[in-house]
Order: structure tokens, then C-alpha cells, then sequence
């Protein structure tokens, strides 16, 4: 298959490109690298640097198989402080890219949507059909484009899947996550690993969980990237799926935080703090559906295996990419 | 108070236009006229002809107290067909609204939301926690705007209140609606009483409700506009409020029928037809929300008043208006 893949020079999409290419796919990879690495882009694809909003029209023509719709400002923060961004960032450039997808008559398409739609959930697991309740922009916008894309295949055929992630993480060969964010726990504790930060908050330990901590349900990139590419082989015409993506397991902090001690044999002192206003207590996905719906198995459930894959790619990029945050 | 009134030329704004007025308010309308009437825009109303999203920016100033934003695509079946259209005309548009208005720091917003952002409700009457499942693209675009209101309040200090419309009917004085669409049932009917449609159609008598037809919240247009300028005079900075607009009470399609029969003295004759995909049986506003937020208390509910006002306005317009749509 010939596959756009925005935001491809990004984590995920980065990975995913990766995979593809592995796959033997023709993938052309379009990322205006405003928090993308030039270097995450896998080197048998066709690199376009720029806008999705500005360039998707000029890229994309009927030669084209599908799209995987990684584009996004991701930062829950950042969404919740500078909404107009994100509010254009996201939803204006997705309704340009599924314009010029329509005129160019591509009809595949698999995005990247988020657990942050539904908010804090009623019940535990969460599945698909629970309400959507976002409590950040970050999770609004990606809402937003759900919706869209429902329009789209019904009005016009599109054939499409969002994925809602719950925590990614793990990397997938020289493909990891090289961007600190404030709110991706295993590449923060590896950061206290490397020597680069000299603690890791734990936020409340006081939750209504096993040992008090948050749980959070982490899927492997990996195990992420095969359900991209299933959801493409299987998108049906006028049909939108809304499929979640996790392991189905919960982990803890304290416990994510134990492994990353066992696995980098580093001490990594933790310090408790208050708790953060708008954490719920537990996150974690009910993938049944998207077994079922893409006949998926995520093979990389075991916490070890993700924290392991995620050092490897952190401790080979070593000092180099993390010096600067701190 | 100053106020920006988008969509001003329509039903629903070109209403609170003419109130807003009448309370001694000074009133700019912002209607490109794709759906509006320039005469349904007060005389003393500064009326400026054109794209909100292209002129917001320059026709706000400081000098405006608030935004009254009732300019959008309305037609549910038409959104399910043209899904960007809506997508543009509805979020895009607002978001440049937003935008216009930080940039000229007016904070003050009421939006025109809708009773379509829920979909089909779990419970009767709808209350405002309820989920939001929208089931057509009207409704979604709606329901992301209210989003990104919100997200304006928190990020910017906006003080916003969304009203969600259930069924909106009645007259004021001269300016009423004056557009037939498929959906409204009240205008509807009193085409037929004109001599305009030779019947009605019922679609479905088989619901599960007392006489088998589809219950509705209608709620006075006249009712509504009160409620928008509590809405402006009692917003909070950063505070983003939704509140559903309905009378409550719920009347059923032969109910309006037999009112309409009642008050036009025309036979008016009906057609059951089959159910419509998507009508749920019964749709009734919980109002409570907005009666304690807004000290709001709709004084029309009576369906013989919406009605009468309702025909009064559409026998005066006559032959003239009407003669086209059949």
C-alpha cells in the first residue's frame, strides 16, 4: 500500500512509519517537525517537511492507499493554556486533511485519537460506548475530530478508525519517545535513571488503589502500530470504528517506578507530592473491541517488556538528546 | 450595553436582536444573509452584511460589552449530507470568533447551542450531565463549539454561556420563521393551514408515548431571547455555563396538530407516515438549570400562545413568503 503518514517524525507516528516500511509499504511521511525528529522518520520513506493544513491537498492524489492521521499537538498542559492552538492545531488542520483526502478520493483512513475523550470514566474498564466527557483541550479537540470523521464516512464513504491510546509507551527499535513530556511516567523515571533529574514525583499516594497510587493501563508502541495497520487492512466504507487501545491491565506508579529500578538497576528515589487536580484515581481500557473488531492481540502486555524497550532506546540516546530539560 | 449579535438576520437572533433593542440596548447584527432576511434585522440595529469569520475581527473593539453568537448552518439532514460545510461554517467560524473577540478583549459570550448535542437521551427529562452523543453532524458541530468555549473560559477568562434549544417556536411580533424546514413541526403545519402543503405528515403513531406520536419541548422564541440577556447580564469571568431552554413540558405531534386546527380554524389534514431513523420518542428539556442560574421563567409555555403568536406572524406574511416552498 502507498500511505500517508502525518506527524510521522512524532512518537507513535514514527513508529508506525517504521513498522510499515517493515512491512514492505510505500509510507511518505509529512510532519512540520514542531515537535517532531527528523531522525524518527524511517530512511525508506519520503520525507515532506511542512503543514498537514497547507501541504495534504499538494501531497495526497489517488495513487494513495490511505492515511494514518498522527498530526497533533499533544500536550495536555500546554491544550489547557493555549486552546486556540490546539483548537486549530488539531481540528481546523483535520477537517483540511479530510477535505483534501475527499478530493483526492482517499478513502482509508486511521486516526489517532485519545482516552483524554472520555474524561474521568463512570466505570473501570472504560469501553467505547461510555460517555465522552473531556477535561482538557487536548482531549476536546481529538473529540472533535471523532466526530468529524463520523460525518465524513457518513456522508461521503470514508473508510476510518480512530484509535483512542491510553498511556504509549516502550519504543520499537531506534523509534522511542525522545520528547519529555510532564505527563508520560516511564520516560520520566528514566530520566532519573540517566542521572537527569534527580527524583521522580510520585503525585498522592493516598488513592483509593491498591498501594495508594495512581493505575494506568500502558500499551506497547509496538502492540499499538499492529493495530494501526489491522484497523487500515479492515476499514469498511461509511463505517467509522472507535476502538480503544490499551492492555486491558493497570499498573500503578509505585509499581511502573519498581520496575524501572529492576530493569535500569538505578535506585530512583521518589518523592510524594499532592495529588494533581484532575487525575482519576484509575485509567484502564477495555480493548475487547478492537480484538474482536481487528482480530488484534497486543503481545507486549508485560510491564518489564515495556520499560526494558523503552531504556534501551533512552539509554542509547543517552546523554546527547536529554541534557537540555531538566 | 453594546453587543455584537452574529446570525441576527435569522429567526432565533433577529428575536433577540428586536429585544435587545427594545430593552435600550445598542445592537450591531453580523448575517451574511445565506439564510437570514435583512428584514428580520430591527431598524435600529447597525446591520453589517457578511462572513463572521472574515469580519469578526474587524468589527469588534473594546467598545463591545458581549457577543450574542446565533450565526450558523442549523439543517440536520443537510449537515448529515455536507458534513464539511457545517464543520467549516459552524467550528471554524467560531473559533475565529473567539479569536476576534480575545483580541478586542470582549469576554462576554452567549451561544447559541442545541438540544441535538445530547442525541438520543438515556432519561426524561434531559438534564445538562447528561452524556452528549450526538447523532448527526449539526449536533457535533454544537457540541465542539461548546467545547471550545469552554476551553476559552478556563485558558482566557471568557464568561460564556451556551443555551442548548430544544424546539423553538412562536412569533415575535413581526419577526418569526419565515424559512420551512422538513423538521419544524409547527411551521409545518400552518403551511398546511395556509393552503401551502395539502397535509401534514406523522411520522409514526406507534411510539410508545400516550397517543403514539413523537413529544417535543417546545419552548417560546420570545421565552428564549429573556433568557439570552439574563444569560449576558449574569456570565462570570472564566466561567463557561450550559443550559438546556425548553418549557419542560412535553406536548405530542397530534397535540400541536389539534392546537393548530384549533387556532387557525383549518381542517388541517394528516398523514401517518413511517418513523424517521434517528427521531427519538420523547425529547423534554430539564429547565431547572437555567431557571436557578438565570432567575429565568419562561411565561409562554402555554402551546396555544406559541401558536397563536406563531400564526399571527405567518398568515401576516401570507402568500408572499410562502409561495415558493410547497
Amino acid at each position: 500500500m502507498k500511505l500517508l503518514v502525518t506527524g510521522g517524525a512524532g512518537y507513535v507516528g514514527g513508529v508506525c512509519a517504521t513498522v510499515l516500511v517493515e512491512r514492505g509499504h510505500e509510507v511518505v511521511v509529512l510532519d512540520d517537525l514542531s515537535t517532531g525528529n527528523r531522525s524518527g522518520v524511517p530512511a525508506a520513506a519520503t520525507f515532506i517537511e511542512g503543514d498537514v493544513a497547507a501541504l495534504a491537498g499538494e501531497v495526497l492524489d489517488p495513487g494513495f492507499d490511505g492515511v494514518l492521521h498522527f498530526a497533533a499537538r499533544s500536550l495536555v498542559g500546554e491544550s489547557v493554556e493555549k486552546p486556540g492552538e490546539y483548537w486549530q492545531g488539531n481540528v481546523v488542520t483535520s477537517l483540511a486533511l479530510l477535505d483534501a483526502m475527499r478530493a483526492a478520493d482517499v478513502t482509508n483512513l486511521v486516526f489517532s485519537s485519545t482516552a483524554a475523550t472520555y474524561g474521568e470514566p463512570e466505570q473501570i474498564p472504560i469501553t467505547e460506548d461510555m460517555p465522552t466527557r473531556p477535561t482538557n483541550t487536548y482531549g476536546a479537540t481529538k473529540l472533535a475530530i471523532d466526530h468529524a470523521i463520523t460525518s465524513y464516512a457518513v456522508a461521503h464513504g470514508l473508510a476510518a478508525t480512530s484509535l483512542r491510546y491510553f498511556n504509549v509507551a516502550g519504543a520499537h527499535g531506534p523509534v522511542g519517545e525522545n520528547r519529555v513530556v510532564e505527563t508520560h511516567l516511564i520516560p520520566l523515571v528514566l530520566q532519573v535513571a540517566l542521572g537527569h533529574r534527580s527524583d521522580i514525583k510520585v503525585f498522592g499516594d493516598d488513592w483509593p488503589t491498591p498501594d495508594g497510587t495512581c493505575v494506568r493501563d500502558y500499551i506497547h508502541v509496538a502492540d499499538l502500530a499492529d493495530a494501526h495497520l489491522l484497523a487500515l487492512e479492515s476499514n469498511r466504507p461509511g463505517v467509522h470504528r472507535v476502538l480503544n487501545l490499551g492492555s486491558g491491565e493497570g499498573f500503578s506508579v509505585r509499581e511502573v517506578i519498581d520496575v524501572c529500578r529492576e530493569v535500569t538497576g538505578h535506585p530512583i528515589p521518589d518523592v510524594v507530592a499532592p495529588r494533581r487536580a484532575g487525575d482519576p484515581a484509575v485509567l484502564v481500557a477495555s480493548s475487547q473491541k478492537a480484538m474482536t473488531e481487528l482480530g488484534w492481540t497486543p503481545t507486549r502486555t508485560d510491564l518489564r517488556t515495556i520499560v526494558r524497550d523503552a531504556w534501551a532506546f533512552t539509554s542509547a540516546l543517552g546523554d546527547r538528546a536529554h541534557s537540555a530539560p531538566r
